[in-house]
């Protein structure tokens, strides 16, 4: 955990960054979670995708309930070294807790006073079965 | 900017949501930014990317001296509604104050001890000629 690649990473005030999931084939941005270092380590280390989840307050191994792990492909840090992008494999090609393939199912459709957040992705897999996406 | 479908966003503690963008063309993930409820809003309404530079505290039109505008084809917002997806034209094919095509130019090389970040983007345009990427 004292790596200097990890210290590389401008972690914020809480020890975290965010990192953006995106589907390595497709390009589809899947979702966007935190990460601590430890979080970082093991996804580096095993190849697959572990968050820190913010909520739960604990490390969050991607599919650990649900089968929907995701498989890294590479890891990218930014220019300011404050955001992780992971190219993943999906392994069951859904990626949101929702049962849906990826998180941004939420469109902007409309104009003006009209605009409204309309919802455009099938839920492929029945969320009650699943705790962590 | 009291409009509903800008409630909808889930905003955090400081007022801000981050904001991914991705080339509508070829998918490549851009960058990772901040936006405010009237950064989202002007977004929406001119059609071209607007952000919160933390570090500055200030509305940040992307390309206002650059040129490197983001056109915005599309705007989606997540399960948790914490985080927003555009969907853009780079219309100089720049989106990085680095004057490359993307911020995400450093990939994780190597394995254990060895791992290390390395540049894999050139540099496209003289940084020194602008100041907001």
């Amino acid at each position: 955990m004292s790596a200097s690649w990890i210290d590389g990473v401008a972690w914020n005030a809480d020890g975290l960054v965010p990192a953006v999931a995106q589907d390595a084939k497709s390009g589809e941005v899947l979702m966007l979670a935190w990460m601590n270092r430890e979080a970082l380590a093991k996804t580096a280390e095993t190849g697959e995708a572990v968050y820190w989840s913010r909520s739960r307050r604990s490390l969050w191994k991607k599919g650990e309930t649900s089968g929907h792990v995701q498989r890294v492909v590479e890891i990218r840090l930014d220019c300011d070294a404050d955001t992780v992008l992971l190219r993943v494999e999906s392994v069951a090609g859904i990626a949101c807790h929702t049962g849906r393939r990826r998180c941004f199912f939420n469109r902007l459709e409309g104009a003006g006073d009209e605009r409204r957040w309309v919802q455009t992705d099938p839920v492929l897999a029945d969320p009650s079965t699943f705790r962590d996406g």
